[in-house]
Order: C-alpha cells, then structure tokens, then sequence
C-alpha cells in the first residue's frame, strides 16, 4: 500500500496569545514556514474575528496549510497536508511551534489516499512527475 | 473534557473522474454542500491543474472544508472542519459522496483543541457565543 498524501495535524496549546490574535502575524508566519519547506504558494486567505480568533488556508501546490486560533485559549489548530516527496511538512509544524511559543504541542501524522500498487511500482504524485507542473485557473 | 472543533476526514474513492477534475463543478458542490449545512461561507479558493487534479479551500466562520483530487485514481480527500453546534459536517460529507458518486467512502471524526472544563460549564464557541459574530477583514 502506497499513500498519495500526508496530513499532519497539530494541537498547539499553550501559545503567545497576542501572536495568535494577530492575523498579518499568523500570515507572515505561515506563508514562511510555507517557503521553508519549499512547498509552492498558490494561494492564501487569513481573516481576523471580532472579538478574537484568526483562520486561514494557504492553498500549495502540493496541497495545503489550514489553521483556526483560539487566542482566549491560547490554542491553534493546524493541518499540513502535502504530497510528493520534495517537502517536509515537520519543516512547518517546528516553524509554527517556536513562532508562537507553544509550550505544548501534540502531533499526528496521517496518510491520505491509499492505493495498492504493484511491487516496484510507484503512486504518481503530481508535483514530482510533472516537470511542467502549471495551474490553469 | 470537551472540545472546541471537530473535523471529518474523508476519503472518497471510486468517483466519477470527470466530476472531480472539473474546477467548477467542485466548486459548485462544495459550496452548495456548506450552504445546506448552514455554516457561513467567508472566502473561497479553487484551482485546476495541468494535467489534473483539483484543489479548494472554503473558509466559513465555523472553520473550514479542503479537498484535493486525484482524478487519475478516482479519488478525492475531503477534511470538514467544524466549530459550534449550529452545524453539522456530516450533511456535507454526504453531499459530497452523492456528487461524486464515490463507490467507497472511508470517513474519521476527530476532535480538535481539548479542553478540561469544570462540570456544569462549557466551552465557548465563537459563532455559538458571540451573537454579533463578525469580521474585521
């Protein structure tokens, strides 16, 4: 069995709570852990709440980066999901862990879209077998 | 112990290829399956790619809902990510598995930010709890 994704999740508790209620904060900080990893930004959305709380999505090429803030809690809720072999999507979670000073962090790595492939074959993933790759809208 | 989200993670297999390679029609379903669950659609992003595949983030005022397909496998990943009570993920899970006429479904309920609360109190929920909910941008 060979997976086309991995989504890691992350419970960050714990966090600076002004930096978790900062939504150019919160997307500075997510759009360079992004580059860290060196995943392709395609897109991003980060909308404050009133009284408090931030979430946004940054759509990469290979997948995305979603996350929800609740800074009366101290807490942010994260997914890095991602393909292909070229990025590590741990590069993000270790990013966001020190950006915002997370005193307890609690990971899970899932993988996404089993597929049974025959012995020495491969699961294509886009980003990796298409040179080319390109966006059509 | 109670918890600020929930998220269903969705793996559709066996759909109708030309349904989840086409950018609008995922669009179109999606936001129609997030209207039927009543949850308050925020912002939204679809992309195609060369040669296919599609990727969307709905961002809603009680989290978010992702997907990412691989048409050339027939499958689809889904995560609905949920806060509050007023909506339910699994109305559009359901949707969702209708439109793509997935033959096989796998779908996992997490619960996201646990918090140990004292009895008889409960967490808060932004939309459930802030009646003049709203955005600063």
């Amino acid at each position: 069995m060979q997976a086309l994704g991995r989504q890691v999740l992350v419970e960050y508790y714990d966090c600076d709570q002004d930096v978790i209620n900062d939504v150019a904060q919160i997307e500075s900080i997510l759009l360079e852990g992004t580059r860290k990893s060196r995943a392709s930004i395609i897109s991003h959305n980060f909308h404050k709440f009133s009284p408090h709380g931030v979430s946004g999505t940054v759509v990469i090429a290979e997948s995305h980066i979603a996350i929800h803030t609740w800074p009366e809690y101290g807490y942010a809720a994260v997914d890095i999901f991602t393909c292909g072999e070229t990025i590590d999507p741990w590069i993000i979670q270790e990013h966001l862990k020190d950006c915002f000073n997370s005193k307890n962090v609690s990971s899970m790595e899932m993988k996404r879209g089993m597929f049974k492939v025959e012995e020495g074959q491969e699961l294509l993933f886009k980003p990796k077998d298409a040179p080319n790759f390109s966006m059509s809208n």
